[in-house]
């Protein structure tokens, strides 16, 4: 990726943890970056294009992140990448950053590239979960769950915290919920 | 509320089924809607004004339908509170309408009256889910658990179904996971 580029990039995330997705424009864009707008035009025909190859950004981003756990044992390995996806701030930015990217994702039936991309990320994590789990029933740490039924679930639980506690800007309840998660993954380790 | 009001209240449902909320508009619910674009705004300032109304319609309508469930032992009141609200949709319209509900959610951070409606709604979900935990656990037909952790994590998981599956319209994820929740009910059941 050349520098201009990875400068829209910051630039994109910057203004969409600004004004959101709605709100969002070439011209917003162009506000937190140092370059012209015609210089993003030059990389990018408009919005669509644009926040594709930010989806591609972050997730290429997450998977680097996820490489460097995958040495981690499996119930470190599930607790660093809840890391990586809920938001716990300590201040409002990260909160509405991720509250734009529920926007995007709400756009998805609208948008088949952005539909595209977070099929394959959600794809990239319900197999990371199902190994993981997988794993560790192997290797008898973890009791007789279902790899793919518990992996599932537990993405589910991860999309619920966002969707149900990102837009009210609930932080307690993330917090809370994190210890539920925690316990869950306690309880797959006692074997019977 | 009037003829008209109620009229203009299935105009605006079937308006959000078929554009979604972007681009929903009082002309878009006018051409659902067998009165004037004029007699709308007799009624209404403006759209949020008028989603505002439509929020209030739907919850009083899931509120009536909760009463009628209230005789029901606490599991199949709980099962059918989940029935009323995820998607089992044997055509694609009722999925459209889901999407849009999450859509207008997703604009709480931009509007407090949106918010103040679904956070009375979120409330409402979660004493109901609580409340049939406890008369569960009283009359000793589930076993020790806690009521508003337990309804907490419910409510969590019908959220994080409806996020991550309406947009996609992945329906069979939907149906295999209403089974999961019957799982959890039975083993709740499940006294020691």
């Amino acid at each position: 990726m050349s520098n201009a580029s990875e400068e829209i990039m910051l630039a994109t995330h910057d203004a969409l943890a600004e004004v959101g997705y709605a709100d969002l424009s070439i011209s917003t864009i162009a506000d937190h970056f140092d370059g012209s707008q015609s210089l993003i035009y030059y990389h990018y025909e408009d919005k669509e294009e644009l926040l594709v190859a930010f989806l591609e950004h972050l997730i290429s981003g997450l998977e680097e992140e996820l490489e460097e756990i995958d040495a981690l044992d499996p119930s470190e390995r599930i607790e660093a990448v809840i890391d990586l996806l809920l938001p716990v701030p300590p201040q409002e930015e990260p909160f509405r950053f991720h509250h734009a990217l529920i926007e995007i994702r709400v756009q998805t039936p609208y948008h088949d590239p952005y539909r595209e991309r977070f099929e394959r990320l959600d794809e990239r994590l319900s197999t990371l979960f199902e190994d993981a789990i997988l794993e560790a029933r192997e290797a008898k740490t973890f009791s007789d769950v279902d790899p793919q039924r518990a992996a599932d679930r537990l993405l589910t639980d991860i999309y619920g915290l966002h969707y149900r506690n990102v837009p009210m800007e609930n932080i307690e309840r993330i917090r809370d919920s994190r210890e539920w998660i925690a316990e869950q993954i306690q309880k797959w380790e006692e074997t019977p």
